[in-house]
């Protein structure tokens, strides 16, 4: 695993936000994806690239039909700023599993797949989970194609740069019809396994999650000629609206909302903005009150606009309803991880996608210090060899049953 | 000037904005020197840029020593989705002059010149009036050297990339002697002259103003799994600042204080920011209580930061004191044209900077919508070819005296 990790451990670094920057088709993603090519090759796995950007590895050996597979992995891509583990360390420990399962000569009784999905964390075209949710039909191949990065580029035409058809893009009934069950092993996204002192726990839920757009439209004037009292200016509109975010979710018990990205257009120091772009992300386990905060939300985002004299509108980019994973998979792993902590996550994943076609779980790695979506993320070298000796118990009682 | 504007209205226009995006050196902004080196050549200007990046153009017939010449001239930057107006109109009012002086049979005795200064809005490396600011010594060429556009680009590398040699920027003595008096038209940035119901102002003062940068940071982490009440958002906290910054603006009289600009970083929707930028732009006509408001709202940034367990620290980007124009080249303005109100403005230009070395005046014209700074900046076509009749007039006079 120390091995594996590390032979990426300088692709994408950050220099000004610190951690990693991965964008999917970046460059550095490009790097890792190609690492991921080798290593499955090197173990003499099956490598094909599906029609939505999908990596899937094969391990096969005694060439069953590719049907009823148990399906493990994750993703390479990461926010802007990331750790190392969130994504690459669910793809590395599939690998490893292989290596163990080979050295204990398990000679499985259905095909074990690899897969690595694209644009997991939405931090390119502001969907996330868009690789497994264009398999799935979540998100449609239209939707998919209109997307576009910072830069105007469409997710369509980095797609075909990558050698991707856009017109094949979406719903892949024949690549699901061959995942029986799917495992995601992922690091752990908050303080559980901390609390617990355990390195390995087995996925409950994913509470329900959703990401929004806050447009607030006001006048954009200059910064210097225009009078304090005649101004429309969205920044102090958005600037309240980010307050209230946070003091509603604060009165409501297990809620998280959070503003992490404002865009003031056009942007510059000396110019009062015309429109602020508030990004915002909201959670609940229970999906009524994820609707019914964000409609209060909105509600007094309008309030505030019109006192500033501004506009605001909302519009929902993605809405994920809490996830339970498969029961009676969920029991297998139990039963093969005795001592793993059963934890709910309100981190969405691949695994949270997959999850309404096929029975999926997840395992979560120890984080030492909870911090996720930052560079102060870690798993320890010893976790995250538990972490994929666990995966390779699971997926060695998947196979041969 | 119809017909000169009109040439470039295609140029750099920003169908995300609206208006224009013209950087210092971006193909627009190349696009624009280009076009005013021929349109000078046209004329048989005498046209050099200097080391500094600043094109100047020459009449003088009767080959005089380049010496105590009259200048005008402006800049043909943008900022992000301004208007067409800021900056070309002076560019193109200076050569609209040069062929009605040649119309009348003007005999100068002194040369004349017409300037295009680069960076005059800060929008790509952040320090307004760059080009003035090296020409006079204001801003070191060190200083400008070293400055960083949003890609990582250093002014020095992209300055190479356009023939000046990075070891030959900043103060240019030689340049400045020739000097005589700096006149520059601009689009009026406020209200002013439409209340008056006049197209043309003489300026009398630009008030202070400055740009800082407050920084706060907080702890990055994952927005689903962080508890809420276990954060430290500098989001939270930047938000708050800015109520704070206009609250603070509006309680002081004659004060303006803007947030245009707001960076989260990383910058992702699903990820609590470990620190955000605030760009804070302040002005006041006096001196000391610009110092003492810019004061007041670092005390409150740090107060709101550590409630919110962040911490805030100010960094000044740049200061510019009130400009008081030259009261004797004021007056021979204000004979030449006695129609013409006497105002004030908030804005920032490179004859605030040059103010300080040479006699310095500007001519305002009337922007029917009084926003400035915004796709929404507007002259009616006979308000400017009154502002550029009115520049004709008042260069002749300086000419020929």
């Amino acid at each position: 695993m120390t091995r594996l990790l590390g032979e990426i451990a300088a692709v994408g670094t950050d220099p000004g936000r610190g951690g990693y920057t991965r964008p999917v088709f970046s460059t550095a993603e490009l790097d890792l994806r190609s690492w991921f090519i080798d290593q499955a090759e090197r173990r003499s796995l099956g490598v094909e690239t599906d029609r939505n950007g999908i990596i899937w590895a094969w391990w096969n050996p005694t060439d069953l039909p590719l049907h009823d597979a148990v399906v493990t992995g994750s993703h390479l891509d990461s926010v802007p700023g990331g750790g190392a583990f969130d994504g690459p360390l669910g793809v590395a420990s599939a690998l490893v599993a292989v290596d163990q399962l080979r050295q204990r000569d398990t000679t499985p009784q259905r095909p074990l797949g690899i897969a690595v999905f694209p644009e997991e964390e939405g931090s390119r075209f502001g969907l996330a989970c868009l690789g497994s949710g264009l398999l799935t039909g979540a998100v449609s191949a239209e939707r998919a194609a209109r997307l576009t990065d910072v830069d105007g580029n469409t997710f369509a035409d980095l797609a075909a740069g990558q050698g991707l058809d856009p017109a094949f893009l979406g719903r892949d009934d024949e690549m699901l019809r061959r995942i029986g069950r799917f495992v995601e092993l992922h690091v752990e996204q908050g303080r559980g396994l901390v609390d617990l002192h355990r390195p390995v726990a087995i996925g409950a839920s994913i509470v329900s999650h959703g990401r929004w757009r806050l447009s607030v439209t006001g006048q954009g004037n200059h910064a210097g000629t225009t009078l304090m009292s005649d101004r429309q200016d969205p920044m102090v509109a958005a600037a309240q609206i980010v307050v209230a975010v946070r003091d509603a979710a604060l009165a409501e018990p297990d809620a998280r909302a959070t503003v992490g990205r404002l865009v003031a257009i056009p942007g510059g120091t000396n110019v009062i903005a015309s429109r602020v772009d508030i990004g915002l992300d909201v959670r609940h386990p229970d999906d009524a009150v994820t609707a019914a905060l964000v409609g209060r939300i909105a509600d007094r985002a309008q309030e505030i606009a019109t006192v500033e004299g501004c506009r605001a509108t909302l519009t929902e980019e993605s809405l994920s309803p809490t996830v339970h994973f498969d029961p009676t998979l969920r029991n297998e792993l139990a039963a093969t991880l005795p001592d793993a902590p059963i934890l709910d996550t309100g981190a969405g994943h691949d695994a949270g996608v997959l999850a309404a076609h096929v029975p999926t779980a997840m395992l979560f790695v120890r984080n030492p210090t909870g911090i996720s979506h930052s560079p102060a993320e870690h798993v320890e070298d010893r976790d995250a060899e538990a972490g994929a000796a666990a995966l390779a118990r699971v997926l060695e009682r998947l196979l041969v049953i």
